[in-house]
């Protein structure tokens, strides 16, 4: 049974330290994320007033972010992440989906 | 020349009323967003604890956010949207982008 889930942490920051969540989330999901098992995708926003940056990642299933939020390497990321501005980390599911 | 824009809304809400934003952003989206110009697609998330829904649109163009957000009809859905919750909308960027 597939139980997809996504995880979005929505973090505020200084504008003067955007760029710094983002490489620190891109590095985070190029060397430890994208390899753990369930991984399936992420996309990083970043605010046009340079204010929040917003990182969803979808994942196979919760028990895939639980085992990886346990992992040393993955809570570093989020510590460095934490330490760069205020963040709001959750577990959601899609709910609508739409297209033209 | 493309510049594609994502739109965010980021509403806080009471449990209770999680399921009427979910109907609205639903309604809105296929009844009066899905059908202007410049839409790509959207898609809405539900956090587990039921607090926070995020709506996530794609738009080809600022301007074409501009023009909806202008649309009486789609001003009226914000409306709608935001006596539900606390809401915080905005134009992102898409700073990165990753799949296995």
């Amino acid at each position: 049974m597939s139980n997809p889930v996504t995880f979005v942490n929505v973090i505020d920051v200084e504008p003067a330290v955007i760029q710094d969540v983002i490489d620190v989330l891109e590095e985070g999901t190029q060397q430890v994320m994208s390899k753990r098992p369930g991984f399936v995708s992420a996309t990083v926003l970043a605010s046009a007033d340079k204010s929040r940056v917003i990182n969803i990642a979808r994942w196979e299933s919760s028990a895939h972010v639980k085992a990886t939020q346990s992992d040393p390497a993955a809570a570093d990321y989020a510590r460095r992440t934490a330490a760069l501005g205020t963040v709001a980390p959750g577990l959601y599911t899609v709910v609508g989906e739409y297209s033209v």
